[in-house]
């Protein structure tokens, strides 16, 4: 594992260190099976106990209760942009909050299914932040409201969540989940995809109070339908059968490191050491509000966009990779996921504070 | 890579040795990045060349024509099943031919968003055969005709397939791609499923021709549509990245042995054997007619129930796995895809011999 690049995509992103190596130890012969787990049937006692390990570590580290169901469902965070609204638009109407850009997006798909009512968009402000709680006026009659926990583009988070009533909360938190202790009972439904958090892209973990599984329902395809994936448990078809086992390690890291709340006071001082380093010059500008801000992704620019590319770019041959802000905000966005080292955020304030005195 | 089993499973299935070493060599750092390829950026150069490099390696070794577009979905076929009605019924009608279990489910996932004319169906022969091509009658005015070219479970497969005119040719080649050559120009679309040939689970690759993909098409699920996906490149989202990463090590490794002539070779040698031997002996009983048989799947069943189990769980001791048949047909089946070496099926040949003489 030496020669380790720091690299800060917004995703997929970082494994940490820990999992990369247990992951390479068993590739080509899981525990003497004489297998790889990519090869295994998934209806394989081996390959079954790694699944059930996997959704009971999902379980034991969010403290998801019981009344709620746990789906590995193929596809990432966008293919729930369209069963969410598939399945839970029993009346044809939600809710939703727009804070970002997959925030828009989901928002966008719910439309070709129902009507969606728009109750924030930050759009105008450049969603430079998360609705103040007092300023969200929700429908009566919205079969759920939907919110993205963390907006990877921008760098904002939501800190805390509304408090919806009856109605269900659906929450996008592909770029957040992990990373911090949350009630899952808050929720009615949780999704996020696997390439952030999660370990490697090709999946969805959808976290569903069961009372909102309807029964099988004969109009919708078939891999968006809740019903008849949780009672064939994810294996309606073939789930992605390497996805899960990548996500099992990084469960069992995240169990062994001490929990979520290990796990948050990490990305609190790694977060923290970032914006304090970014509100003690003048320099760099952070895009977000101080209020709404990531500890997952921050986002700054340099005083121009030739300087944003060069400072890219020369962070690049530090081996500190991937700090280009997404077209849609410009700047530098610096992803500070779970697997991210605090020896990392150390190594990108030296660089920062090194590129902006010899301006 | 000592200590290695012949996993007889339908799929997931085994990988190549030589694919397996070279996945775990460059797991943890691929080609000096500093990163492994679960960790890079579906956006960043590094990952951009494996993506197109696979691209282009799967249009070589196929000789898929250039007036065809290659996409990377998530799903697997199952998800295809939506997809391709969902994106190719335009007047609302198609022709299916059932000879096995996911021609079935092709259909009746079909039916859910166009009417669905059954050219014929084997149910009734427990799918031990594929249609006579005189015996199949297409409709005029279907928007397609949808055929699976190896059924997994039944051990069938089309040797020739049907000439269906002006209409296009949908094949689900989930267990069966990869194995022989077959004309790309014949059909008007191809998929399969990664999980047999194509490495591992989580993903369909589909080869369309260029104009059956309609323009963006607002009405379906964003993932399933056609026109968005190529408009992408099938990086509408994150795509399934290193599921696509191990299909480009399965098609390296396929080139270097000489292309699908080699493998179709290696595959009538290997499944030849075992037919040879079923044939050559009356304890076994081979369950698909001769003329239809599978190079992929092959199925015989003991002289009964108790006895096909004691088979398969005797053969696991010797490290023969995976050879229980599938409930709906029973028995014994032996998947014997691309990976599966020559001595895998010799060794199965002198189990049986020695099974059959011990009885």
């Amino acid at each position: 594992m030496n020669d380790r690049v720091y690299n800060f995509s917004a995703g997929p992103s970082m494994l940490a260190d820990e999992v990369l190596k247990k992951i390479a130890e068993e590739l080509t012969n899981y525990r003497s099976t004489g297998m790889s787990v990519m090869e295994m049937s998934h209806r394989g006692k081996e390959y079954l106990a790694i699944f059930n390990e996997c959704k009971e570590r999902l379980r034991r580290v969010m403290a998801i209760p019981d009344d709620y169901e746990i789906l590995f469902l193929h596809g990432g965070a966008t293919a729930q942009f369209s069963a969410v609204p598939l399945n839970l638009m029993k009346n044809g109407k939600a809710d939703y909050i727009i804070t970002g850009n997959f925030a828009k997006k989901a928002a966008q798909e719910a439309a070709k299914f129902g009507q969606v009512n728009v109750v924030f968009d930050t759009s105008e402000e450049n969603h430079r932040r998360i609705p103040d709680l007092s300023e969200l006026r929700f429908s009566a009659d919205a079969d759920y409201v939907h919110l993205c926990s963390n907006n990877t583009i921008f760098g904002t988070e939501w800190q805390t969540f509304p408090d919806t009533g009856k109605v269900p909360l659906v929450a996008d938190m592909s770029s957040d989940i992990l990373s911090r202790r949350i009630n899952v009972a808050d929720f009615g439904l949780i999704y996020a995809g696997a390439q952030k958090n999660m370990g490697i892209a090709g999946m969805a973990v959808v976290i569903i109070r069961k009372d909102l599984i309807s029964a099988d329902d004969a109009r919708m395809p078939v891999l968006y339908n809740y019903g008849l994936q949780a009672k064939n448990d994810s294996m309606y078809n073939t789930p992605p059968t390497y996805t899960i086992y990548v996500l099992d390690k990084v469960l069992e890291w995240i169990e062994e490191l001490g929990g979520l709340e290990e796990m948050e006071k990490r990305n609190r001082l790694k977060a923290g050491l970032l914006y304090d380093y970014l509100d003690s010059q003048s320099y760099y500008l952070p895009h977000s509000e101080k209020s709404s801000r990531s500890m997952m992704n921050v986002t700054f620019t340099t005083p121009d966009k030739e300087t944003d590319a060069l400072f890219a770019a020369k962070a690049a041959e530090r081996g500190l990779l991937s700090l280009k802000g997404h077209r849609l905000v410009g700047g530098i966005r610096a992803s500070i996921y779970n697997a991210m080292p605090l020896q990392g955020v150390r190594e990108l304030i030296a660089f920062m504070d090194e590129f902006a005195k010899g301006r």
